[in-house]
């Protein structure tokens, strides 16, 4: 398996990147083997088209232009769970009709791993350490199920929410085998589709592939963004138009509050006659670290918090709200026309984000560096670069503490986006749920629980004389609720109404159940 | 020293507490001569009634019907930096008007231990580790003295802003040897006045005093209320008098954003003929943890979180916002013939309230028992109970991030309003002062850094796709710049515009700093 007759020894000096071969002789036969199957598929040309225009795009440096070409969303585009109470039945309405009619699917981004998070299997796989030890994965399935569930109810006919599942050349197969074991939670496997995003190599500044073993390259996925190319390549686009899919529901894995297909989003979007959609919580701290969807130069796109001025950040409206406060949350709404033309149109134009990275790397003389300064690049694509294609954009702004916590980091001191933050918004919206329908909580000397514990979701501010409340625990009422039982709140009247609980309190598909001696 | 001599067996027999003498045999001399002392000074008939109205007003639980009874603070008495801008630069001239004719004085709330800080020293004297080293206390010397001068600045005329330190039995000697020792920071230590709250006794549910030693009553501060009683049996309000003082501005000890003697709030309630007025912040989740200004019965009050319904909890205005949003954060404004009022004719009426906690004690076979179940009760009078007798009470509204960051608990994973936060908070308001003013900072590798870092002082979203930032680190820029050099941001831009500086930033009296290498 010389790499002389296969070519690939000259592809690799045309492309510039013969040093991918220097260790060669140092190779085991099966090394060999492997890396010679890496470099054949990969095509250099356009990945070296790829890395120049990246590069290009990311030193003409815009970012002091970006503020004045900046304008908020308009409101008459925006939908509002706050500002528009009176029209969230309609919209739930008209979502639940369309899921009814099995014209809506959701899309997992599910190609990460979970590196930040400090694990090597997928993030979907993570077990935050909720009562009922449910993965993240396991939640979002039994969403859907509940969801056709409640839609069948409504209009009395069958329907399916296809699950399309992006994954990546790392997470493809333990993702699968997941799903397999756990026999799908319950959906369908038919319904269930399995596709894989593109992966790229990691270059240094000059434009050569980084290796980071001696018969290995340094390979990425190519973004979250690189839907769009598996969407073609990979034969999903074809599947939804044989499915009768109309519009999807883009998301990604690590919110544990995600509504996946919900139906007031969805029924708003469609009610507006949008083609792309996108789902925001209001940033209301200047410096926080949210991209916003906002217009440049009158097309909508997610600006993101290290392209802007501190006083574009700070700017605000007659109504005191920040002017750039949609809050990108990776929630998005698609059109399947719009879909097809991203695709098959304007997708191959984009071009590739430059992030840069200490990337780990062997050096000539074969040793493993880890380095301290960024010493190359990934590239990747967003899954919101395609936002100015849409004809008709739209922004669905929802409430953080009810739709939005990422995991993103491993549990540690002061940290954000954690299992415990998961965790806890999780139970504390369910804990919102058993009090708005009527259900009470008591402690372990019988008495009634304040509705807002002193730890709330998001609380910092400590009033003046607490009283009334546990010493030194500070955490959130532990409290459960399958979503086979509730996808939203709904339906617990029945369960919780005039009753009090010890908790923890779990509510699952055999009933409800407190658990008196508890952990976590 | 027999108790019997001075009447004292008496008096507690008469009073039920004589248990308070049960191990008097046991006692060494000066263990009996310190008990004697103490409980000669108690007047028991006066704890006795206190405890009485304590807990009938406690049990007669007016929670269910509170929500019915709340109103949100109406938009003509609120003023906002968010929503009045256009006035902000009138209120702050008002307010330095007032300034410089020496009327306004600020008063501290520090009697309180940092209990759950896990120190033993009054909060003021905690340094929470700023490059600077600064104290609560120094922090809060210097902004008044930076006041006064900009103050004598605006209105060539000398002036001085007389500053109030309510400490309590514990914390009286600690606290003045610290300013003594440190020269007062700079101030004139005629113009600050130390004073002292009252104690009070814990108490068991049936109304017998606690013992904590088998000579030591367990004895706790009345509560940020005892202030009032304080301001006349300490002379304060005499002193006030004296010293001209028409408009006093009291605050926590806790908060290092604290704008002291706040020339826009002061102006603000000014302007609008208030004799009460309380700072806010917007509370934004319903479940946070932070009492909420409000109108019950038509008069103001706070209402604390516990007192509240989820459902009232989670009401919105037609504009989105909570309707109960006026967040609490302990910094009020009262015009001097308000409080000599309140203190002559209506505190006395004001019944404490119960805080129900774990107290520990002496069984009667002398063993220190710690209890894990509330056990008695600690009574504490409000420092806001007395905004009902408000005739003109109005509510200032300021940006979290800009002026609230309580310093309360030890630094611990997931810890909120810890040194930590608020070391953060503060350099982060810092940071924006810099960027403010034109100047920028640079990271090691030479490259500008964001605007916004990846770790907001509120942040908890993270967009997609990071990139340009530094891995891992996810600390704020280190800045720190002395009140003495800017009060509130004023000032820096001759120190600081175009310019490039390297974090850790450091502006004082002596100039401008970088430390390349640094801790933290």
């Amino acid at each position: 398996m010389d790499p002389n007759t296969s070519g690939l020894v000259q592809r690799l000096a045309e492309a510039g990147q013969s040093h991918l071969l220097q260790f060669w002789a140092e190779l085991s036969p099966e090394e060999q083997a492997d890396l010679t199957t890496e470099l054949q598929e990969m095509d250099f040309k356009e990945i070296s088209r790829f890395f120049k225009n990246a590069m290009e795009t990311s030193s003409s440096s815009k970012h002091e232009k970006m503020d004045a070409r900046m304008e908020p969303v308009p409101r008459e585009v925006l939908g509002s769970v706050t500002r528009d109470r009176e029209s969230l039945k309609d919209w739930e309405h008209a979502g639940f009709n369309c899921i009814s009619q099995s014209k809506v699917a959701v899309l997992l981004l599910a190609g990460g791993q979970g590196t930040r998070l400090g694990v090597s299997f997928p993030k979907g796989m993570y077990d935050v350490g909720l009562p009922s030890h449910k993965t993240l994965f396991q939640i979002q399935a039994e969403r859907i199920l509940k969801l056709q569930q409640l839609a069948e109810q409504k209009h009395k006919i069958r329907c399916c929410i296809p699950w399309y599942i992006m994954t990546s050349g790392r997470t493809m197969e333990s993702t699968k085998e997941f799903f397999s074991k756990h026999n799908y939670f319950g959906l369908d496997k038919n319904n269930l589709i399995f596709f894989q995003q593109g992966m790229l190599p990691a270059m240094d500044y000059s434009g050569k592939i980084i290796l980071e073993g001696k018969g290995k390259l340094s390979m990425a996925p190519d973004g979250n963004g690189g839907l769009y190319r598996a969407l073609g390549n990979q034969g999903i686009l074809d599947d939804m138009e044989k499915r009768g899919v109309e519009f999807i529901h883009v998301y990604c894995v690590d919110n544990i509050l995600v509504k996946v297909a919900d139906p007031a989003f969805v029924g708003f979007c469609v009610q507006k006659g949008a083609d792309c959609g996108a789902k925001v919580v209001e940033k209301t701290n200047p410096t926080e670290a949210v991209g916003v969807v906002c217009k440049v130069d009158g097309r909508y796109q997610v600006v993101e918090y290290s392209e802007i001025t501190l006083a574009t950040a700070e700017k605000r409206s007659a109504d005191g709200r920040l002017m750039f406060n949609a809050g990108n949350v990776a929630n998005h709404f698609f059109s399947y026309s719009f879909l097809k033309d991203i695709v098959q149109k304007f997708e191959p134009k984009l071009q590739h984000h430059v992030a840069q990275k200490k990337i780990p790397y062997v050096n000539a003389q074969g040793q493993l560096i880890k380095p301290d300064k960024p010493n190359g690049i990934k590239m990747e694509k967003f899954v919101f670069d395609i936002f100015q294609f849409a004809k008709t954009f739209v922004v669905y702004e929802v409430l953080r503490e009810d739709e939005f916590s990422p995991l993103k980091n491993a549990d540690s001191q002061d940290g954000k986006d954690t299992p415990t933050t998961a965790r806890h918004t999780l139970m504390s919206l369910h804990h919102r749920w058993v009090l708005n329908a009527g259900g009470h909580f008591i402690d372990e000397n019988g008495r009634r629980v304040p509705a807002i514990p002193r730890d709330g979701a998001a609380g910092s501010v400590t009033a003046d004389g607490n009283r009334n409340l546990k010493d030194g625990t500070d955490l959130p009422i532990k409290c459960e609720i399958s979503p086979l039982v509730s996808y939203g709140g709904e339906g617990l009247e029945e369960l919780v109404k005039g009753r009090e609980f010890h908790p923890t309190l779990t509510i699952d598909e055999h009933g409800v159940h407190e658990l008196v001696k508890n952990g976590v």
